[in-house]
């Protein structure tokens, strides 16, 4: 497994915080479930207005979820004082996003002074089954100044 | 400019009558504001639940737009019975997504019996000016069968 | 581990007398080195004609065997009689590629009917030590009736 | 169209000089057909060396020139004493690259103080018709204090 350097002990405050202020992220359900260095997993439940013309979750909930977990384990990484930029990220949408959950867990490649490459992984599924459903690839910039 | 082969004269209520049943674009606010063969622009207006931790529009609002905006560019082509699932897409955010409105111009690029690929690219602004803030180029697949 | 259905048990044949019929390959000096159901690696050694300006490997050369190993990785998956053709791959470069030798490991990420994804992470290193250079995110086509 | 800044009068010069010292583009007798500011062409002709396993140009010389071409293309508007580095780019290969001729036209999309966001279309064909047969998108970075 990778060790990354922890340049900012009191990471998980600062993530949870900025997090809060993701209104879009309040606006779909979603919320951390999974917190540690380099590491974030973000959920959110099935509902009616989160759907696509088949049922299933939009692509854009599960890139959505994906792009935040991905930029939060970036940022847990980062120096205090610096902010998160998601400069590009790709996506594949390997299976329908069906079922009573989305978890999107969001993983730090290669951390970077600039640049910090990161892997989301989406999984749907209910409380004893779960399918990846996507999986996405995202480059995460360090934004010296920005608050985040 | 390409010219493409139309293979359902109701594309337009097609288009119409699936994106009406995409809740999570009602979720959002978003709606179509351009429909021909080939073309398709989603708008989206400003509004606390669709920001960041910085108050732009999150990246997720700019990749769900994105992607719905060439999915029904791509349907649009596709025959009668048949649906649209996104296969996968990258999107560069190249600026900040901030202005009253965003807007996403999905168009084909190049149709297949298959795949569809697609290229959208969202702008952000006012009234009297609009700056890109991202690209994307997206693979669609015509999935047989499947009522869209 | 993910366990794959193996659908043709002539497959290490097929893919390896494919990869002889890729000139290219032959070109920049490659050979697969492991292969197993939906796991191919693809070495190259270091030589000047395949350096960028600052004298490592070129992005072309990483992304080439990034490519061909996934590629084949798909195809091992794959029925008699079906050929395999990279639909579309997103491969971000982490490191510089130098050293004494670059090795591409292709891994089938989901098989499909029609479309499977795989994965390629490069690295590069003399005998002692590798550093990942590169990893992409690759889709593959199962072609019907295509002779591979 | 897009107006860019000119930071150095001498990127012609710059631009080919590096480009001479790529010796994997030599080794794919690859060479620049269109330098103008953002943006650079990049053409290859066939031979047995360059192809896969169905006679085509192989997806890694695709690769390989468009991935030239948008980094040519990013450099001409760098300031001089910084170089080019990619940093990931996505291909969507669209139809098989058949024919005489390939060529890659690199364009600047979004020029950046870090990142520079640009595109590649790759064409193939014979002297009398061109078919689109790869798009990509590109992310290059600048690099201060690397001699291009």
């Amino acid at each position: 497994m990778i060790a990354f350097t922890l340049r900012d002990p009191a990471y998980a405050e600062r993530v949870r915080a900025s997090f809060g202020r993701q209104a879009f992220m309040t606006h779909i359900g979603a919320a951390i479930v999974h917190l540690a260095p380099g590491e974030v997993d973000i959920s959110c439940l099935a509902k009616p207005q989160l759907t696509q013309q088949h049922g299933y979750f939009h692509a854009g909930v599960t890139s959505s979820i994906a792009d935040s977990a991905a930029g939060y384990a970036a940022l847990s990484l980062f120096e205090p004082g610096t902010g998160v930029l998601t400069t590009e990220f790709k996506i594949n949408l390997v299976a329908p996003a069906r079922g009573q959950r989305l978890i999107a867990r969001g993983r730090v490649v290669k951390p970077g002074r600039t640049l910090t490459i990161c892997r989301s992984d989406v999984y749907a599924g209910d409380n004893d089954a779960e399918t990846l459903c996507a999986t996405a690839l995202l480059t995460m910039m360090q934004a010296p100044g920005l608050s985040d």
